[in-house]
C-alpha cells in the first residue's frame, strides 16, 4: 500500500502507474520526459536507452522500474533478458559495444552523485564513438531515473515481485508511448 | 565549460539554462514539470516549494541549483535568505512551522534514497497537517531536484559563485514561469 490513498486499486496500477493517476498535472510532463527520452529518434536504439534506464533503477534498488525497463531493454535488444542480466551483474564483462560501455559507466556515476561524472569518463566516451547528443542524453536517462526511482519507492508503491509480469506488459505492449500510458 | 558543446556563451547561459537551450525536446517537458511543481495552485507556498528545492540542492551539493532556488526562496519567503540560510545550516532548530520541517525531513530521505522515506516520517507529516497531496508533492519536488542537480552538475556546466548573482536575477524576474524562461 502506497504512503498516500491513490483512490484507485494498486494492484491493478503498480508501480508509477498510480501516481501518475493520481496527479494529472504531474504526469503529463513526466511522461513526456520518458517519451523523448527513450521513445524519441535517436542515434541510440530504444533497446539501449531502456538498458540505460534499467542500470540506473537497478543501481538504486528500485524494484518497479528495474523489473519494468528490464522487460522493455529485452523486447527492444536483440539478445533479450540474457543480455540485461549480464549488464546488471558485470558490467565490465558483459557482450555490448564498447561505446554503450562507457556511457552505461556515467550513467553508473551520475546515480552516484552529478560531481561523479569525471572529464576523463567523457572523454572515454568519446574516444568510443559518443557524440555529445549521447552523452548528454545518456546523462539525463541517468538522472530521469534517480527522479523515477525515488518517486516510487519515496511513496511506497505497490511493485509486482515476479519478472514475468513486467515481461508479459512489455509484450503486449510492443515498447508503448509514455505519454498516455 | 561543459564536458559538451552547448554551442552558446556558459556565462550568459550558466547551470541548466545552457541545458535547456542546447536540448528543447527535453527542455519542454523539464520546463512544464517545474512549473507543476514549483508555481502551480497548491497549499505549500511558493516560496516553501522553493525552499524544499533548495534544501535538496544544497544536499546534492550543487552551486548551481542551490543558489538559484535559494535566490527565489528568499523572494518568496516573509524571512527571506536568513531563513533559507537557518534552514539549510540547521534544519531541527529553524524557524518555521511544524509541518514544514517535516517535510523537508522527508525531501531529505528522498534525496538518500526512495527507500529512506518510511510509515513513521509519513505519519509525522501528517500528525503535524500535512495533506496526501503536499506529501506527494514534496516527495516529487526532492526527486525532481536529485535529477536536476545531476543533469546541471552531470554535464559540467558552469555554476556561478556569488549569490549576488542569482538574488539579482531572482529579483528581476519576480518569480518567473518556469516554462519558456
Amino acid at each position: 500500500m502506497a504512503y498516500i490513498d491513490l483512490g484507485l486499486d494498486e494492484q491493478e496500477h503498480p508501480g508509477i502507474r498510480g501516481l501518475l493517476q493520481y496527479r494529472p498535472e504531474t504526469a503529463k510532463p513526466l511522461g513526456a520526459l520518458a517519451e523523448a527520452l527513450l521513445r524519441g529518434p535517436h542515434p541510440l536504439t530504444e533497446g539501449e536507452r531502456e538498458l540505460i534506464a534499467t542500470y540506473v533503477s537497478s543501481l538504486n534498488d528500485c524494484t518497479f522500474c528495474t523489473n519494468a525497463h528490464a522487460a522493455y531493454a529485452a523486447t527492444g535488444l536483440d539478445s533479450g533478458m540474457p543480455l540485461v542480466d549480464q549488464v546488471l551483474a558485470d558490467l565490465d564483462d558483459a557482450d555490448i559495444p564498447e561505446k554503450l560501455r562507457v556511457l552505461l559507466r556515467i550513467a553508473g556515476a551520475v546515480q552516484r552523485g552529478g560531481q561523479r561524472v569525471t572529464p576523463e569518463l567523457v572523454e572515454a566516451a568519446r574516444e568510443a564513438g559518443a557524440s555529445d547528443l549521447e552523452i548528454h542524453d545518456t546523462v539525463l536517462i541517468a538522472a530521469a531515473f534517480c527522479m523515477y526511482n525515488r518517486y516510487v519507492d519515496g511513496l511506497g508503491t505497490y511493485a509486482p515481485e515476479s519478472p514475468a509480469i513486467y515481461l508479459a506488459r512489455a509484450r503486449s505492449a510492443q515498447m508503448p508511448s509514455y505519454v498516455g500510458d
